[in-house]
C-alpha cells in the first residue's frame, strides 16, 4: 500500500480556502480516482512542534492507494483537471511526496491480531 | 481529534535505519504515551511527485491523540527520553506539525453514513 502526501507551505501572507479544500476539491479527486483510491485523509495545520512554533504546512491530505501504479492510472488521466482546480482554494505550490505505508493503523493492527475470527495456528 | 506529524528530511547521504524506527522507536512512543495515543501510522519515503525527483522526507510518522492536551500530557513528561532516542535511528532533525484531523478516513465516513445501524433521523 502507498501513500501520496501533498502538503502545502505555509508563508506570510499564505492563502488557504479550508472549506473548499474539503467539500469541492477532495471530493473531486475522489470521483475522478474512482476505486484506484481507497480512501484520503485531511489535515488542517495548527501548529509547529512548540505551541508559539509557525506550523510548516498549512493542510495536507494523504491519499492511500493499493501501488503506485493504482496511483498513476487512477489520478494521471486527471492530472490536469485537477491541479486546475488548485488555484480555486490557495496560492501555495504543494510539495509532494510517495511513502510506503509500513504501518496503516497501529491500533487496527492490534485489533487484528487479537480479532475473535484468527485462526489458531 | 489531532495528528501529530513527525517528517525527516532526506538530504545526501542522509542515514535512517527503518527497521529500528518501526520496532524500536514508535512502539517507545506507544508505551510511554499509553492511553493519550490512539494510534500512529508509519510512512517510509520512496519518490517526490515524479517518479524520478527526489524524495523530500526520508520517513514520517503520525500520532493521532485526541486533542494536544492529551498528546502534550502523554508525551511532555517523557520527550527527553523519546528524542534521546533519535540517534539510534538518524542523523537527520525532524521537522515536527500538529495539525487539526479534518477528515480522518474518507472511506470509514462513507461507511458509517451507510451503516445498518444508522438509526433514521
Amino acid at each position: 500500500m502507498i501513500k501520496v502526501s501533498i502538503m502545502y507551505p505555509n508563508g506570510p501572507g499564505a492563502r488557504f480556502d479550508h472549506d473548499y479544500y474539503r467539500t469541492r476539491h477532495l471530493p473531486l479527486i475522489q470521483r475522478r480516482m474512482g476505486s484506484a483510491l481507497r480512501y484520503y485523509t485531511i489535515d488542517k495545520g495548527l501548529t509547529g512542534g512548540a505551541p508559539d512554533a509557525p506550523v510548516p504546512y498549512i493542510a495536507m491530505c494523504h491519499l492511500i492507494c493499493d501501488s503506485i501504479e493504482s496511483y498513476q492510472s487512477g489520478f494521471g488521466p486527471h492530472a490536469q483537471e485537477i491541479r486546475a482546480d488548485i488555484p480555486k482554494f490557495t496560492d501555495r505550490t504543494p510539495v509532494r511526496q510517495i511513502s510506503e505505508v509500513v504501518v496503516e493503523n497501529s491500533a487496527a493492527s492490534v485489533t487484528a491480531a487479537r480479532s475473535p475470527l484468527a485462526v489458531d495456528a
